[in-house]
């Protein structure tokens, strides 16, 4: 049976390659030479340079509202050419290429029944093979390899032991009650994202962040109020946000991620 | 009949997004998971946030040259789950989707003609739906269902009374014969574009702005001169443009967009 | 015979419009308009303006990777409307659309034997075809009417004389032995890529750049050590690259396009 997809499979690109080199153009041309039938789309290459956290974040923040068979090829690979294996993840009925790094913590967090394969087929590399663009030599094929029909596991071993970034998406509860959470994005109009779902909290709590009450929660950002009053809301990539209506809220904040958030 | 877009229909982005969040690769898997078939071009994400009149310039200099059955996602969006209306408009053979809050204001200035239906049906709405992101949640699954062919009118009711922004794209003729125009966009070689049209006017007016006269109407750039010799051209977008040689005319004005041209 | 991609051709992108602008939007309308069946691959739209040289060494950088067919869309274009041409170049299997302005000299010096042709028939062109903006009138209809299957002689005359940036990817053997290079260009994470080849030296040598010497070459990038240790590194592009582990060799060594580097 042919899915929607069969005939124009969809390869998404997540990277820290920027924007200006010619690194995301030799990607695409990679894979196109493979399959010239794929569907390009461009998550995002600004991740900060070699920051696998904040690709994982963008990630699982994203690959939910792609189709199923949908490939996700994620590169922010500080390790690229040492030991650091190359993985092929198959979870939640999308696939994932990329370096053995943790950039897919959580999406196995998301899919317990995830399964990952270790790369290490040669056949399916771009030859010649160099060591610094593992990208454009093995995660842009690999993926094209998977948009033809190749197996996940006709790329290698599965692996049970793949490498998790320290951090978690879920946040802590304390003896005396309070949960500790994170702020783990702060996004592009400064709303500081945490790791607070609505599976732990109710609407009624007191957060606390860097020495500030914030106590109202609101269903959207566009009520009229001062340019400085906080307030919570439910964000759009399921997480609690902090936010000021028309201004940056990490600025007022001075928050950076990583900066303890605890609800009472 | 079918037309050529008719198996790969053609749906273009722009928002304030930016390109380092998730937000872009969010709504192009909302729109792939409704139709995977659809093309999608981005215009732009980087219009200043909430700058709704940037974004209507934006669309309103680009939208012409797409083929008929274009459909454009516009979202500049800062009052997002508030009362404000999400639209769809048929103008021009293409259309349009976004929030009702004058960001198609050019486009109805173009097209009499044009229509706008209010979306009210939620079967077309992605679930659930957020409060907070309309850009994955309504106006992407909208999009993506105009793409399969669903008439505009089956999303809500035919509404006369669109939201407008406050500026216009036509200049003043003041009682003197003298015209006032105003910038209107400055772009990244900083030529600065203002809302003058060749209708309007000869080759031979002297344009004040900034408290500098501009004498010189040029056919193109390229003349060599010194880099701070202000001239006239009519630019691509269809306006008059206020230009150096291979510097900076908003530099060497100082200009910012609003500020008055008069033309002599 | 029909390739794989007859049925959906391929058209990079590789400019200086910036991403903030309608420019590129513009384009992508133009192309599409006249054939709604083009992929459309973004190489980079962040080419420093006007600076033909960074976009020849990403061109050279990145269509290699391209299948057999790809037609790439090169404009930088300070000389937009002057007596400058318009060209296509076939080359290596691929196809090349921009100005006549250097912007293709590497892919010349790695081609002998293209053939580069006077783009004149103004029936290829978009109508108005304005004097500022080449890139939607010209070079994007001229991509278009190439990927309907359009021979690139049908656009104008053979040319011999295609205009050549100044700058060469070749380092100079002096008679002393030494090979004297340039840096050709800085990546986003601070590489300083060297026109020094493979076939020019070995794994021995000693370079010497911005009065310090570098006296290790290595295979990868992820060996650990000191942040301020530069190393050399046979980089993705096929060139010599200067490095350091987790930082930006180009601050360190104070570097800038253009600085020499001396291989002894």
């Amino acid at each position: 049976m042919k899915t929607g997809r069969a005939d124009l499979p969809l390869i998404t690109l997540l990277t820290d390659f920027g924007t200006a080199d010619y690194f995301v153009g030799a990607v695409k041309g990679a894979i196109l030479s493979v399959n010239p039938r794929v569907v390009i789309a461009d998550i995002t290459h600004e991740i900060p340079p070699q920051d696998v956290e904040a690709a994982a974040f963008t990630l699982v923040a994203s690959y939910q509202t792609f189709p199923a068979g949908t490939i996700h090829v994620a590169v922010v690979d500080p390790g690229v050419g040492s030991a650091r294996r190359a993985i092929v993840v198959s979870a939640g009925k999308q696939f994932f290429v990329g370096p053995d790094n943790g950039i897919f913590t959580y999406i196995y967090d998301r899919h317990p029944s995830h399964r990952a394969f270790h790369v290490t087929k040669e056949k399916y590399f771009r030859r010649p093979t160099s060591t610094t663009f593992h990208g454009r030599d093995i995660f842009a094929p690999v993926a094209a390899a998977l948009s033809t029909g190749v197996k996940p596991e006709k790329f290698g071993d599965l692996i049970t032991d793949a490498v998790r970034v320290k951090t978690s998406l879920l946040p802590v509860v304390q003896k005396n009650g309070r949960i500790e959470g994170r702020i783990i994005h702060i996004d592009r109009f400064g709303n500081c994202v945490t790791n607070l779902t609505p599976d732990l909290l109710g609407h009624d709590g007191v957060l606390l962040v860097k020495g500030k009450q914030v106590r109202e929660f609101r269903d959207f950002y566009g009520e009229a109020d001062s340019a400085d009053k906080l307030f919570a809301i439910w964000g759009s990539a399921g997480f609690l946000e902090i936010s000021v209506n028309g201004g940056s809220a990490a600025k007022i904040l001075r928050a950076k991620r990583g900066d303890t958030v605890t609800l009472e």
